[in-house]
């Protein structure tokens, strides 16, 4: 494709056009290095109008196009393949926070926009958008709904699907649609916003949305508790489902192993307890309480745990920089494994009914077949997720731990199947999890996806090979 | 079609076949006898195997298909048309409980389970299931899901979508597709449950789901607040969303209109003020908190609103009758203003922030136009969810009435599109809003669900003419 078509492309649109290799290049690998695509052109437009003219150019030369947010994923979702035929589509140039309603407790902003700016962007009216997850100072609002992002307060206030009310989207055809209703309610016809959600760039581009605010919670206080199995944390999150209501905002599981990672890599932490304990619980609970009540009803809700003997030790926060403290230990585990050596990761949910008998069996499992790799787990306990992981064990060569990545990846995978559970919590497939989400979908749902896409992108031209194969 | 036809139809599955015209009405007309149609057969199938052995048979004959729940609903979704040519699909037949999972907080039924029973099967196990309409004791949680049902607790626990993690469909095609996942994370793939839910029966037939269940709350108090405005209603919406935090179970406006048609045909009936009001709002709590502490929070919240001049006066319930006879006075202004003659209705959302401004503007129009009709609006405020609906004025003829309907609909619709509001909020678009709906879509989304529609159901089998044109 030669420059006669880059010169159309260029007449084309407002928005920036990058062909230069070098220029290109941060846009064709994704930000951990896994992969690497190449591209014939990186667009970045200006607009929601501008992106539909890219589009309908795009669908006109039957160019593919792979939409590319903040470029944080962690599945392969926004980086081209390998042939040099697609377009990038960068949303960044889309930055704009065009509508706060605080009486209507909604924003409506550029799909462009990092999280964090439109976490400050409601700061700003004395308002929460709760979403908020590592990745929050690059990735883009956009990119979290196409990827239907998740993260550490899913548990009160959902993830990015539950907090989206209305989009706008370009769809394969380079037409605008225009579906920002700031509405909790609206049942006039099928539910596209949901459809687009979650779709990683396969069926349209989100250029815009309309987000749901919430009243800053009056306090935050926070536990990090001692229990000594998997199942007595689960019984620790129904009781506290049931002493804290809907103000239980954090339930997060931690190995020890995870914490002991933490105190070797990162100066300062340290886990607040003198005796160690097989695992461990971050509790948060916001509230509309002040300080001094929201921790008292905290505290009676260990207490409780404790006479159920669901809990064997409990530190809760008493200051700012204690909560901060408390919440560095979970936030720190991914750095700190990773400065252990290569690590095998799983992003997978489960009943929470089922998640005890999980980690035992599979575990098991995996020290018998795996050479003493070690565990490392942690996660989204009260959504029931895990971020189930693996690191070598101490003296394994790389080429031998790198080795058991798809044997370990099936084993656990089909662990997870077998518990009714899902291999792609929060992160999406990509190309990552594609193939393997395949292998256990019901036919009939793989079918009904694929007559989904071949109605809304009959040529194939959006983010082709992902999400479905 | 002849008696050939309908001996292969009944050889084709298990349950009960109906034919004779007696025994087909009931399903032929809905509850409020506003729409009647024919059906070639009703047909009550005794599984998801069963539905799915009378789909295939239906799509091989090309026989359309009027799926029905409990019939309730309120927008002919599922009437049959004049044509004779369709079979009724009744799912009253589908009534198992088929697990409930205390630990992940989730039950799987049936899609012909009434939502009753429902909520009863959660009470069981000390959970809640707190979809809650007035329908209930009929209505089924298929119907509820086909049509995302809303109801009086949708500002805290969602509607029928938000209580939903798992589907089970059967296609056009009769394929059965088991999506009964109970996992409040899976990001593998496009959201085919999101798509269904809301569908009203046109992309498929729900035969199952799972759904969230919710510890009950340890209290549950109710205030009825006296306010001059409903500008001084939303103020209040925002004082309680921040005072009462996520424990805010309700929000409902009354006109005193309708508590006074209340107090006339309700015996017993009685707004507790000595003054009256042009408006009044039910608040509900439901709370973790035992029932002093929550009611303590919810004066505490009442006193601010008296100090901001938001309300003039207000009642606390301080006992289970007190409660029940407060929220009795919501509950009846349908029945009231039913036994007060003909009724014009509409379902309607708005963004809150132009709720006030709407009520002003609209009834101004509507008395300059109407020769005095009555306004009677109440509703679910605090999901900006409005039943504005209109009664004759004294000694008004019926005819003069009705003749209103067309002319009062189309100013009430175009108003509420003008404010970037929604036609049908909670009660879907069956044939009653269909056309009205289209009318105010963009022509891109129509175009979108049309392909949705075509790729589903190629055929055209499912509820044909609901909906969609």
């Amino acid at each position: 494709m030669g420059t006669e078509l880059r010169q159309a492309l260029r007449a084309a649109f407002s928005g920036r056009l990058l062909t230069d290799a070098a220029e290109m290049a941060p846009y064709l690998t994704d930000w951990r290095g896994k992969w690497t695509g190449a591209a014939w052109a990186v667009v970045q437009p200006e607009s929601p109008e501008d992106v539909a003219r890219v589009m309908r150019w795009c669908h006109e030369h039957r160019i593919p196009v792979v939409p590319q947010g903040g470029n944080t994923g962690l599945s392969g979702g926004a980086t081209p393949d390998g042939s040099g035929q697609s377009v990038v589509l960068s949303l960044t140039g889309l930055q704009r926070v065009r509508e706060v309603d605080v009486q209507n407790d909604t924003i409506t902003v550029d799909a462009g926009l990092t999280l964090f700016a439109l976490q400050e962007a409601a700061r700003s009216v004395d308002r929460l958008f709760p979403l908020s997850l590592a990745a929050e100072g690059s990735c883009t609002i956009g990119g979290n709904l196409a990827s239907n992002a998740g993260g550490v307060q899913v548990l009160r206030y959902g993830n990015a699907r539950e907090l989206c009310l209305g989009l706008e989207v370009v769809t394969a055809e380079g037409d605008l649609w225009n579906g920002l209703r700031g509405l909790r309610k609206d049942n006039t016809g099928y539910d596209l916003r949901d459809l687009y959600i979650g779709s990683e760039g396969t069926l349209g581009i989100i250029t815009g949305a309309t987000l749901k605010l919430f009243p800053q919670p009056a306090s935050r206080v926070l536990a990090c508790v001692a229990v000594a199995t998997p199942a007595d944390a689960v019984g620790l999150l129904t009781l506290a489902r049931s002493r804290l209501g809907a103000g239980l905002t954090a339930f997060e599981l931690m190995g020890d192993s995870c914490l002991r990672l933490v105190e070797k890599h990162i100066p300062g932490a340290r886990v607040p307890f003198n005796e160690r304990s097989a695992w461990y619980v971050l509790i948060e609970l916001s509230s509309e309480h002040a300080d001094g009540q929201a921790a008292s009803i905290l505290e009676a809700c260990l207490e409780a745990a404790f006479e159920q003997s669901l809990i064997s030790d409990a530190a809760l926060s008493s200051s700012l920089s204690q909560f901060e403290a408390l919440w560095a230990l979970r936030e720190n585990i991914s750095e700190a494994q990773g400065a252990e050596g290569k690590t095998i990761k799983h992003d997978i949910s489960l009943p929470v009914s089922r998640i005890a008998g999980f980690i035992e069996s599979t575990g098991a499992a995996i020290a018998a077949r795996s050479g003493g790799v070690r565990l490392v787990v942690f996660g989204h306990l009260g959504d029931g997720n895990l971020h189930y992981n693996l690191s070598p064990s101490e003296g394994m060569a790389e080429s031998d731990f790198l080795a058991l990545e798809g044997p370990m990846n099936q084993l656990v995978h089909d662990a997870v199947h077998a518990s009714g559970g899902s291999i792609s919590a929060e992160h999406g497939l990509g190309v990552l999890r594609r193939d393997a989400s395949a292998r256990y979908k019901p036919s009939v749902e793989l079918a009904l996806m694929r007559r989904i896409k071949q109605a809304l992108d009959p040529r194939g031209l959006l983010n082709p090979g992902k999400l479905l194969a």
